[in-house]
């Protein structure tokens, strides 16, 4: 005979960088597995260095990275983990990030400035990525950026149902915090059965120079405003919006957002007093001097691993969200 | 000796599909040159073949093509040049489409759709493209789909003079149709100094299934009302905001686009009275029957032209819009 | 554990473009299963949009399209859905085009042409095409213009089959329309275990200009005359092929070819009177008025259903032609 | 002033492989130039070691190589020239091989074989080729092997030249050696004014098994007959033919071919006799005991040197051929 | 339904070039297969064909290829091997070479040389190769030269089980030739238990030009001395170290090297008297005027079946040497 | 006319990210040029942003980015500014980078390890980067890991220079500190016309563990001993070197290498008081805390200066060195 034949079946191993052990972790829970062994090391100088303990050779590794402070070591340690998969004949590799990273910079808003949402698009394929898997992207047109599959996961139903069971529809208001965030506003407030409203920043015509009005469309006043968006990064938007609406009558102010990047002064201003509650999720990890009184943190962990089943198992990631993605 | 040699001189050489003749050739005159002889012809079975008459060895080539009606001809054609010009030793091959074809298929707004404006951007690369200029694309993202530079053109300035002309700014307000079109609606609005509206499409709570409901947000009751778009297909979204404009007062509607793709019936319902005024640009050929009295066309051809120019003599194009590009 | 084992199973799923369903239907049944959903559709402006109706991740995927007029449509539209397919994890996509599009323009013939059967090649493998198949293609080269495995098929048995049950090898002659084809017709001459012809096509020394001479080499006088060729474009060639035979002498001319292109006039001129019988496949789609009283076509359904298996099953094509290919 | 300006001017430089340098002095010669000085070496153990003994930097490099035996070795030099040639920043590097080695290998005549010219081209490209010119190559369609652009040249014009002094036209017949070679002995026959014969290679019904005739369509008997291909590699074919030729009462057989291979037993057929002469170019080298007395050998070497002057000046090669390539 | 649903089975298929035959038997059996039937061939003009007996569709196909003299007709041999594999839809396929061709030329010693090292990864990568799997690299470097897995296996467990047994670890010295290989040397003096000397060529001060001294830093005196290299060329080198050793008072000297090129004078010099015994691998096929007397040659079969045998598996190639590599 | 001519200037444009513009500005100065402008700046989650304040179109541009801590910072922000200038349409692209960023991670010592001084390549030649200019790498055949134009320079003639002012040929012997130095150390030994020592690090036999011998071959009592490597990082290595040159009697310990990274503690070691002084390069930035007293930094300014000058003006960089590189 001229050839030897053997069964073939499929290993999934789930890796991860240190970004975010307890997400990491929390996700080899949920899909009943640990995480691979790595061996990973910033050196005195600076460079990463990134070895897996054990064989990955013809396996489906999902290899998660969490894009929290300092993105750029984790960007470099997410980069060297893939060549190293590589090198070490993993049969597929889905690089996980749950916010991914440089995504506001997604266009050329001026000449001569880079587009690093598509850079980073490929480096990872340069690296050796097979498919990418992302939470909430801040643009859609990222998905495009890739030269592959890319599972779009969405946070909302895990947001969703926890506001199913504490809001109150009849005094409860759904708020774009801007012109740019209509369209997922308008879900939510299809979803929760609530009115819409939004918040419009312009120029104040009488006051020269860069002064803004946030005008609000909608009503709000004697209302639970639930404003959301994507992510919160120093939380100015969010607490001048938040601003807004109290001094438009709302009663109370909740913020709902997927991607809590909270770069300072964001602990600070969130919990301040003027919003009442925010509720985010665990895609990127929290210092404790990031966490504030009001702040609540639900975990993606069992959507990640969710997505990751069905991407092993050639089911359906679109089916989760019931056709959305 | 062991080498010889020259000077070294570059050549600009202007191209076009037979798409849209009269605008390749108002370029050619902007820019003081003739288009080069193409022989492109369309087989008895569909297939096309395009041959070029002259050497452009060496040449910096220029290859127009405009995405009216048939757009999968056209992209063809544009390939199939391009695929000529790389096989024929051109130093430099830009693809010129004032209008980018599939530019709203940029996203995969649910699972399993493709993002057929990034594949565009890769067809033309395969095919040996170096660079893409384009007009008042749909989405800034789509900049990134291409692996190079490209030219984002604007179509204001050219818009812009024309209603200095002929607008009062203190009856004047700037309308957005929607949401998503504010931002390009505010630069209006301050270039005009006219003040802003914004048309809000929503579903009517009172009303089940998909029934909308257009708010506008802003004064526009005895006023002048511009509304502004990047592009229009059919005309069903601009009739509609322009009815609510007049039904909630506007004395007058005037509509300002790039792109006028007119599909059918877009030229019965901008010309059934209900809009006063449409200016759009020559971005795409219009045929006759395309054609309605209160139509104006405005030629981009000196933008063209200009850019061309800047793009071989290594100049800014970011420079013709001031800063913006 | 570290890792999660499972069973590898591979799925077959056939999905088809627009131009041509029934021939789509007839290889889904031969293959005893269903085409898979598609939405696909024109939209107002021309441009195309297409989308899987169901997962088709980690699917060995089939994709037919066929090309009959209008070409470039039906190119676009398997470009879009290969795209879709791959940025929806199908784990391999075999481009099925029973006509190779542009396969007449494979080289450059004179300077400053395309080689658009080339560009074809790249532009799929930049869509995501793992695989092409097609049935007898122009040029044999041209499976070296992918890059990739390239199934080519041979009609060549489906039609053998029909004329062995028809035809009389004592009084049949094959003929060759010209030089060029002059090697498949001597495999057909060898199968049918008749005498060969030749046609030659030259310039008549003693009349100046194009005017052409049809020489026939080889016995033709008294009997059946099968031309075989692989494409039928607008039959001027073929029919004056036929005139030159039956002034030779032939009682019966029939033709055989696996590619109907029949552009106009064809229905016209083959169904002239001077042909006996056509005999094609369903390769290209024939409308109504393609049609003429001669004219039969046999079905290659079954053909690209037992490649299809083959290739799925990993099993051999070559098997299928004895040798050949 | 935050650039430096400079003038910018262009460098040819021609370099050699070590299979050919009496042509390769030639072409240098018909430039004005010398040919670039390279330490080219074979190891003990064969590998191959080449470096250019001065800076190339910027050059517009064109390297030459002819493929006589051992093809590969050359191969593998002009390879490693090319890969030396981009590290060390040639700006444009032209591979010119007169002849194109395994041009016979352009196709898969059976399953499972190579293409191997695809492969010739795709090293090429691998190693940093930006362009390849080569002079008649076996099929057309291997200029779409390469991805970019292929200066196909003919030598037609170079034998023509020779012809046109020593035949006279009322006594000749350009004969085709077989079917696939009429094309290109149809324009010999235009050129020369002179009427075409062809030689049909078929198995005999009479006789089993592999046994073929010679037919010969076209007057030859009292007639010189010029014999026309594009390689003659152990001249069987080219004698069997000429055998018909003499056999049917030709006067006198006079071969014409491009690339002289000469394999064995090339000289010892070709020499015998039965061929009165046989012109051949200088694409590849002879030696000595490859020669035979009837032998007579055009230089290609004015041809290359004239198309590598229009290359690195963007002159037109096509206008070389009038309008051919 | 609308998809096939099959059992996904795994096929090994072992293959050969025509350099080392015997080598190629023995990794059969060591894996229980017969090689695949290959028709590969050198035609008269010294160009390469080869083709796959049976089909290798879906297959695992590992192809072998030895590199001997002479090198580049083996490697051409193994690119077209390749390029079959991948036109014949192989699964994937690994390049196995026991010497890495040109591992020597690894870096711009100076400049304007190649770095054929690398090209030579670049070719197998074009030609269609998924990995390389090679034996004792010169460089570890060379492994980041290929673009995918790279399989880097080591002989020194081969040859240190034969030392184990045939020497004294009291009376022992392991001795590196040079500088340069002073680390393997390391490991295998710790393997052996054996103390380390080194061999310091240097320029002697005293006299002018390139005379060379060579120091030996450690005690070998008395001692039977193992020098271990990777590979053996002109044997020169390993010569004059034997011989200083020897002046130096060693009773034995012993040469163990993995890669035995021998390329002439090497059976001379070996064989001279001076070197008691040489032991190298069968990782290059030795003909019968480059043996000697005091050769032993032990085989790589097992080693190389091992490690494919734990490809195919997904086993792991790192624990076969115990974490290195 | 068809085509417009102009003439073909080129223009050299210099760039910095902000990792060390100390070197960038001197590198302007010996250019005769300025920086161009930059806006670069790194947001508050960490994310780097850069614009070029001017326009690149058709630039020579070199873009400079020192190594030193933090090093992924540095390296994504000189990422983000080629993928920037390749988007800006510059005409050629060179990163420089005086230490080459992860060149100590240049194989797979272990199985599953990354190559990251190869991924380093790759990301920069996705970017857009047309060549690298770096200094002194730490394996030569790192040059290979590159697709393209490596330009290696060295800096000893810096440090030689400097030494051949100060230092006495007479009592001076160079001293390698370790084996895998010794090559350089020659070419020093050599250049001074002073003796080489080398130190031989290797495990104690009579001691268990990892506990290591400094061996010195050579002589050193009594003498000033120049140690010289390639890089400090913590120092460790150097000070046990020198540590045992003092033991073995040497009167002063210099140490002279390029790249200073000077981890913690560095500074400490190094200025403890064994060595008596220390030169190196200022190709990495030194901050007050990581300087000490008998610390002295020369510049390569002059050298980056002038390679960048060679590689604009098409000179030759090999010639810079004699021969080397």
């Amino acid at each position: 005979m001229s050839s030897i034949v053997a069964k073939n079946r499929k290993h999934l191993v789930l890796l991860s960088g240190r970004s975010h052990p307890a997400l990491a972790e929390a996700v080899a829970q949920e899909l009943g597995t640990d995480l691979a062994g790595m061996d990973a090391r910033t050196f005195a100088n600076g460079e990463i260095y990134a070895r897996m303990m054990d064989s990955v050779r013809g396996a489906d590794v999902f290899v998660l990275q969490s894009y929290g402070k300092p993105v750029n070591e984790w960007l470099m340690e997410q980069l060297i983990m893939v060549d190293a998969l590589k090198r070490a004949s993993a049969k597929r590799i889905t690089v996980v990030m749950p916010y991914y990273p440089y995504s506001r910079q997604d266009k050329k808003g001026r000449g001569r400035e880079p587009i690093s949402a598509r850079l980073v698009a490929d480096l990872f394929k340069t690296a050796g990525a097979d498919r990418i898997m992302s939470v909430d992207i801040h643009a859609s047109q990222i998905q495009g950026f890739f030269d592959g599959p890319f599972d779009h996961l969405f946070a909302m139903p895990v947001l969703l149902e926890h506001f199913r069971d504490t809001l109150d529809p009849s005094t409860l208001t759904v708020v774009s915090p801007d012109m740019g965030r209509v369209r997922v506003a308008d879900v939510w407030s299809d979803k929760l059965g609530a009115p819409l409203a939004i918040i419009h920043k312009r120029r104040d015509p009488l006051v020269p120079n860069q002064v803004s009005v946030h005008e609000i469309v909608g009503n709000v006043a004697g209302r639970t405003c639930l404003l959301v968006d994507d992510m919160i990064d120093t939380g100015r938007t969010i607490l001048k919006a938040a601003e807004a609406l109290k001094a438009n009558g709302a009663t109370n102010v909740i913020v709902a957002a997927t991607h809590a990047i909270f770069s300072n002064p964001a602990a600070e201003l969130l919990g301040s007093g003027v919003i009442d509650k925010v509720v985010v999720t665990d895609s990127i990890p929290l210092s404790d001097d990031q966490r504030f009184d009001c702040l609540e943190v639900l975990s993606i962990a069992p959507l990640l691993a969710r997505a990751i089943r069905e991407v092993f198992e050639d089911g359906s990631v679109t089916s989760m969200f019931d056709g959305a993605a």
